[in-house]
């Protein structure tokens, strides 16, 4: 794409030094996810691996549950003042039976959900319903490979080290091993390019494996976690309140605070091994 | 509100340790915004400020320009399903006159913006024109100012210190003054509240002060700064491509990685005072 990355002027300045260089910041643009030719979504994304965004953003918000619930994604034809296309607006065509989403502020996309009636308990208000089941899965992992997870999330994260800006996701099994990195200036962004990936390879829902996200685990990761049937969140930073709420009540893991070799357990021990029990 | 932070058990978790105990968390709850009765746009936003944080994402959205825009703002009067108001939907009535925002799909808030129609540029495709001219701000602050203000936000981050897990954003003055700091899960809602604050205080246009946010500059905190007529904006971390690129443009001085003495400056150097010229 060549747009993952752009370079910019810069006037780097501290107490010894003033210098113009060039720098490379994370590409920001706007994607347009369209669904059967209309409009139902616009995140800032980082352009590359859009059509994996797009998936995972449906599978995130219960539209998709396997590949073959899409019949084809492609860019629109439509062109900048300059005659280029952006690349900037991606079409998703359903497959036939497919329930095409709701729109409408009553479904108010990104903004994770929609908080419904006035006086509605403030959970039950915006959460999706998973058609699987993250508390069902067996996926379980030692302490000893979480605690090498940030070093090996950082180690694949290409973007980030050109321009210390992006927030990156992955899935990892049980040895610690990377199916799949993500990088996106928008942390859900990254981690829908993620399972989109998991999506159109198979792979969903994804009970064997665990989701690792650079940042911060806020209620909207848990929940994209929980709609891929993904049993276990493990986040470098700390978890909202409504994250571990959430955690707990799908049955799933969550680990917050992943750094050297510590970390923080909010829920589901089940699925770390190497503890001792009954502490 | 007593719901900034929310205690939670937690198992923590190194290789000399193994102890649970109460953990505080930033709390996470859905906020629904509605402009007249109709619900508007729903965001996952640490509870507390919510009128300034409705005041900030009208303005950003330039459905306000002054606070005699709002006839009133409350709390809807429903209830959870054990008896208690939730606080979690706020109307605003805007006062006679004053258009309402447009909803809808084409419009979609708290995504930013709308991409528009396809083909359309990509900047031009998401901006909103500031009623105020962020470029006409004569605000200007030296270098030795700015580098302390990460360690005067810090200081007053007093929900950060307990949970690691809150964005900041302040108003500061030429003499590295912060008349107003917010924090949020959301660093969108941190600088909503900020501009909030601003609007309700009679302050926008706020183009005699400087906005510094925590985190990273995406292209949403600069479009935010911009409609507020803030003419600087400073941030801890990266900005991405597009928040130079809207910068820039708009005649604004963007700084990142405002981190101990140093920074990086990206565009408006007129605002930046000690600097050596020509260099």
């Amino acid at each position: 794409m060549g747009r993952v990355t752009v370079r910019r002027p810069v006037r780097k300045i501290s107490a010894t030094r003033d210098v113009r260089r060039p720098d490379a910041l994370a590409a920001e643009e706007p994607l347009e996810i369209r669904v059967g030719g209309k409009a139902l979504a616009v995140t800032m994304r980082t352009p590359g691996n859009d059509v994996e965004l797009a998936h995972g953003f449906l599978l995130s918000e219960g539209v998709l549950t396997t590949r073959e619930d899409v019949a084809v994604a492609r860019y629109c034809d439509g062109v900048d003042d300059q005659g280029r296309n952006t690349y900037n607006v991606l079409d998703i065509a359903l497959a036939e039976g497919v329930a095409p989403p709701e729109t409408g502020v009553e479904r108010n996309f990104y903004t994770t959900s929609s908080c419904g009636v006035c006086g509605k308990a403030a959970l039950d208000a915006v959460k999706l319903r998973s058609r699987f089941s993250p508390e069902k899965s067996g996926f379980a992992v030692s302490t000893d490979v979480l605690a090498k997870l940030p070093d090996t999330l950082r180690a694949h994260q290409k973007v980030f080290s050109s321009t210390g800006g992006l927030h990156a996701a992955a899935l990892f099994d049980g040895d610690g091993n990377l199916a799949v990195v993500r990088e996106d200036v928008g942390r859900h962004n990254a981690v829908d390019k993620v399972l989109g990936w998991a999506l159109q390879a198979g792979r969903i829902p994804a009970a064997d494996a665990g989701l690792l996200v650079s940042g911060r685990a806020s209620f909207e990761l848990v929940q994209k976690a929980a709609m891929a049937g993904i049993g276990l969140l493990a986040a470098v930073s700390a978890p909202s309140s409504l994250a571990a709420e959430l955690a707990e009540e799908n049955g799933m893991t969550l680990i917050g605070f992943l750094r050297g070799d510590s970390m923080n357990l909010y829920s589901g021990e089940q699925r770390v091994l190497g503890l001792a029990t009954g502490t």
